[in-house]
C-alpha cells in the first residue's frame, strides 16, 4: 500500500509537469537506444524479481521516456489532453478491476453504460432516446460493428451460413473516410474491392451525386449496394458529409446509413456546431469517440444503433456459463451477448464521472472552445507568409490543414520540384521537433497533395499562446530548409 | 491535483477493504433499485456540473455498490484477485493516456509489448522466440484474430475479394471450447454452421479420432477444412485438448492449428504442469490471457502468432495520416497496421511490471499455488456427502465442478424429478450468496448436464481458509432447499 501511494507520487507529479510549459514534450529516443538500455532502465524480463524500489524508478523512467499527451503543446493525435475527473475515473475503474459483460458483476457500471448510451441517442435525435448500443475498443471497432449490423438486418442468414450466402453486397464510403471502413471490409469478408469509394469536393465532402451514380452503376453490375458511410469529422481535413443529402439516397435505395462520428460526433454537444451534422437522426447506426473530442481517457468508443435488438440478434451466441437465463435478477441487463468481444472493459465509468462533473454544458464549452482556438490559427496562417492553405475557406472542425513553406523555396516556379521539396519539408520540420521535444503535429500527404500540416485542438490546457508557439516552432525549425 | 488524492484516499480505503475477510464481497441490488437511485446516489446524467464533493460521493457509491472481485471469496469468474503492482501499473497506463498504434506517441509501451511477447513466444517452444503478436481487447478478439490470420494464410485473396472469392470453408473446434471461435465464424463471413463441434471425452477433451473422421467427411462433401482450435483450459472443465495428436491431423491435413490458451496459457509459466500444454509449440497460433491465471488486471490478452508478417499482410491498409514511411525513426516499430483496431489502448504495462516485480518464478509461484488449492478443495469434497463431481478424476486446472445435493434431494431416486429439482439447487444458492454478499462462484447447465458449480481460483489472496468457507456457506445456505 506504501508503494502504492509512492507510485500516486511519482504520478501526481508527472501530472503536474504534463501541464507546466517548461516541461519538453517528450524526450525522443530511437527504438534502438531504448531497446540497448538506457542508464538504470532495463526493459528485458527475468526469471528472478526485482526490487520494490527499483519497479519505481522503472515507473518513474516509463514515463521519462514517453509522450506527454496531455501537454498543451501536444497537437499529434485527435485525442489529447489528460482530464483530472477522466482520470480519477480511470483509476477507480482499475481498482474495480471487473468486467462489462454481466450486470452480476458491474451492476453500477452496466447502468451507466445504459443511461449514458440513452442520452448520447437522445442528443443524436432518435425519439426518446430508443434504440440500442455499446461501448467498444475504438472507433475502428465501433465501425466494423455497423457494418456487421446492417448485413445482419438485411442478410441475417449470414450469421449461419456464411457470405457465401449471399449476393455480392458492396459497400460506399468517401475516399477521405477513416480506413476503418476498408478494414471491416476485409476482415469481415466483403473484400475491400466490394467497398466503393466515392469522390468528394475540395473541402473533402462527399459529393451525394457520385453516391448515387455509383448506386446505379453497382446494381446495374449485378452487385446488392448495401451500406454508405457518411463521415461526419473526417481524421485529416475534419470535413462532414452531407448525411441528409446522402440518407436521401439510403432511402430511395434501401441502403443502410451509418454515420462515422468517430470525430465530429462530439460537435453535438454544441448548439453552435451540431447543424454541421443534420441529419444524423435519420442515420441507422453512429459511432461517436468520447475519447476525441470531448476529451476523455483512452479509450471510449461507443456505437449506436436505431433499431433495438439487432446487436444481440447479430452477435447473440448465448454461452450457457456466462449468461445464464435462471439468475434471480432481470438478466436482459446483461450486455456480454451483443458484443462480439466476451471480457469487456469498462470504458465507460471515466465518461460518466466527467459528465456528472462537467454538465452537458460542460461538454459544449469545451468543444466551443476548442473550435475558437482552431479559428485562431485559421485567421492566423491563411494570408501569413509562408504558408499555404491544403483547402479553402473556414475548417469545419478543428482541423487546420496546410503547408509551411521554408524561405528556400518560396520562389520556386510551381512544379515537380517544388513538390517533391515540399513533400519533405513537414518530415523535416516534424523530425526536428521531436528531437528538440517542444511540441508535436501530425503531417501527412492526401490523395495528390504532398505532406502537409495537419493541426487539431482537442485538449481543454490548450490556449492561443499554444497555437502562437506551434507557429513560431515551425518557422524557427524550418529557417535553413 | 487535491480532488485526485481525495480519490485516491477512496481507492485506497477500498483496496484495504477487499482484503479484508469481514468485508462482504457485494452489496446486492436490482438494477429497478439502483436506477430508481440509491440515497444520494443518482445515476442520471445533468445539463448542469455536479459539485467535486458529489463527485467524491458518487465515486465512494461507485463502489459501494459494486463488486469485490479481488476479494478472496470471489470466485465468480476465472479473472479475479487485485494485484498491487498491477494497479499501480494500470494507474500508470491510465494517466500516460496514450496509444500503442505508433511508436512515435508510446515509445516505451510498443517496446515493452515487443519484448514481452517475445518472451512469450520463448516460453511457447517457439525457436528463438521468432513469430509475431499483439495485445487485443480480450480473448475473443484473440481467437477472431487466429481465425483471421488462418484465412489469410491459406486464402490471401479475401482480403480483396471477399469469402465469394473461396470454397467452403470449414473449421473445427470442441463442444467445451469458448464461445467466441462460434462468434469468430459468424462475424468473419464463414458461418456458424461452418464450424464442425468436435465430441469430447467425459473430462471434455477432444477425441482426436473425431477430428480426423470429421475433416475426411467433410472433405468428402467438398467442403475444404482449415482450422482447427485446441482449447488449453477450457472454460468450463479447465480441460487440456490433446495438443500433439491434434497437430498431427492438423500437419498430415494441412490444417492451420489454433491453441485457445486463453484460461490455461498461464500454466507455460509452470514447470510443474505446462506438461499439459505439450505440442503448442507446434501451433500456428496462441491466445494468452495474462489477465485470467495470471492474475494481471484486466485486460491482457494476447495473440501470439508463428509467421512473422501474417497479421501485417492480413489487417494491414496503410493509411497515411498515421504510419507515415517517412518519419525519421525506424517505422517497422509502428504496431497499428497488424491491428484490426485502430486506436489500441495500453495493455502492456501493468503486465510488464508485474513481470518485473515478480520475475518468471513468481509467476510459477502463483500458478502452482492457485493448482494446489483446487486439489484441496477437489480431495475435501470429492467423497464428502452431498456432493457429486460432475466428471472424474482430478481436474486439469483449477476448475472443479460439482453438485451440491441438498438433504431433500438425497433419497430421490435417480431420474428426471431429480435432474429437474438439482438443476434449481445451483441458481438458488448462488441467488443467496448474492443477497448476504458472502461469496460469489458461478454455475452452467453443460450439455445434458443440468446446473452444476464451478469452482476456479486465480486469485493469490485465497487461502485453504477461503475453501472451507465456500464449502461451508453452500451448505449453511442450502440446508432448507
Amino acid at each position: 500500500m506504501q508503494f502504492l501511494l509512492e507510485v500516486v507520487e511519482i504520478l501526481t507529479n508527472y501530472v503536474r509537469k504534463t501541464f507546466d510549459r517548461s516541461t519538453k514534450v517528450l524526450d525522443f529516443h530511437h527504438p534502438h537506444q531504448l531497446l540497448e538500455g538506457m542508464e538504470g532502465f532495463n526493459l528485458e524480463l527475468c526469471d528472478q524479481p526485482e526490487s520494490l524500489e527499483q519497479i519505481l524508478v522503472d515507473c518513474r523512467d516509463t514515463l521519462k521516456y514517453g509522450v506527454r499527451t496531455g501537454h498543451p503543446r501536444f497537437f499529434n493525435q485527435l485525442s489529447s489532453g489528460l482530464d483530472i475527473i477522466g482520470l480519477a475515473g480511470e483509476w477507480l475503474t482499475s481498482t474495480a478491476n471487473t468486467n462489462m459483460f454481466t450486470y452480476e458483476i458491474a451492476p453500477v457500471f452496466v447502468l451507466m453504460e445504459k443511461l449514458t448510451l440513452k442520452k448520447m441517442r437522445e442528443i443524436i435525435g432518435w425519439p426518446n432516446g430508443e434504440g440500442d448500443g455499446i461501448f467498444s475498443p475504438g472507433g475502428a471497432i465501433s465501425n466494423m460493428y455497423s457494418v456487421m449490423v446492417a448485413r445482419y438486418k438485411h442478410y441475417p442468414e449470414v450469421k449461419i451460413k456464411g457470405m457465401a450466402a449471399v449476393p455480392r453486397l458492396v459497400l460506399f464510403t468517401s475516399e477521405h473516410s477513416h480506413y476503418s471502413i476498408k478494414k471491416a471490409s476485409a476482415v469481415l469478408g466483403f473484400g475491400t474491392e466490394n467497398l466503393i469509394l466515392l469522390r468528394t469536393d475540395e473541402r473533402g465532402r462527399v459529393i451525394p451525386a457520385d453516391l448515387e451514380a455509383k448506386v446505379i452503376d453497382a446494381k446495374q453490375k449485378g452487385f446488392v449496394p448495401m451500406f454508405v458511410n457518411a463521415t461526419a469529422g473526417s481524421t485529416v481535413y475534419g470535413a462532414f458529409d452531407p448525411i441528409n443529402e446522402i440518407a436521401d439516397i439510403c432511402e430511395k435505395y434501401n441502403l443502410w446509413l451509418h454515420v462515422d462520428g468517430a470525430w465530429g460526433g462530439g460537435l453535438l454537444m454544441s448548439r453552435k456546431h451540431r447543424h454541421k451534422l443534420d441529419g444524423i437522426e435519420r442515420a441507422n447506426s453512429v459511432t461517436w469517440n468520447p475519447h476525441k473530442m470531448m476529451g476523455v481517457p483512452l479509450q471510449c468508443s461507443a456505437i449506436l444503433v436505431r433499431e433495438k435488438g439487432l446487436l444481440q440478434g447479430c452477435n447473440s451466441m448465448c454461452a450457457g456459463y456466462l449468461f445464464q437465463p435462471d439468475k434471480q435478477y432481470d438478466v436482459t441487463y446483461d450486455t456480454g451477448d451483443k458484443a462480439i468481444q466476451c471480457g469487456r472493459h469498462v470504458d465507460i465509468f471515466k465518461f460518466w464521472l466527467m459528465w456528472k462533473s462537467k454538465g452537458t454544458i460542460g461538454f459544449e464549452r469545451h468543444i466551443d472552445r476548442c473550435l475558437e482556438l482552431s479559428e485562431y490559427l485559421y485567421h492566423k496562417i491563411k494570408n501569413r507568409e509562408g504558408y499555404e492553405m491544403v483547402f479553402q475557406g473556414e475548417p469545419q472542425h478543428t482541423n487546420v490543414c496546410f503547408w509551411y513553406i521554408p524561405p528556400s523555396l518560396r520562389l520556386l516556379p510551381d512544379g515537380e520540384e517544388k513538390r517533391q521539396r515540399l513533400h519533405k519539408v513537414a518530415p523535416k520540420i516534424k523530425a526536428m521537433m521531436m528531437e528538440c521535444g517542444t511540441t508535436m503535429v501530425g503531417y501527412q500527404p492526401q490523395g495528390e497533395k504532398v505532406n502537409f500540416f495537419r493541426m487539431v485542438v482537442s485538449n481543454a490546457a490548450v490556449t492561443r499562446s499554444d497555437i502562437d508557439f506551434l507557429i513560431d516552432e515551425i518557422e524557427r525549425l524550418a529557417q535553413d530548409l
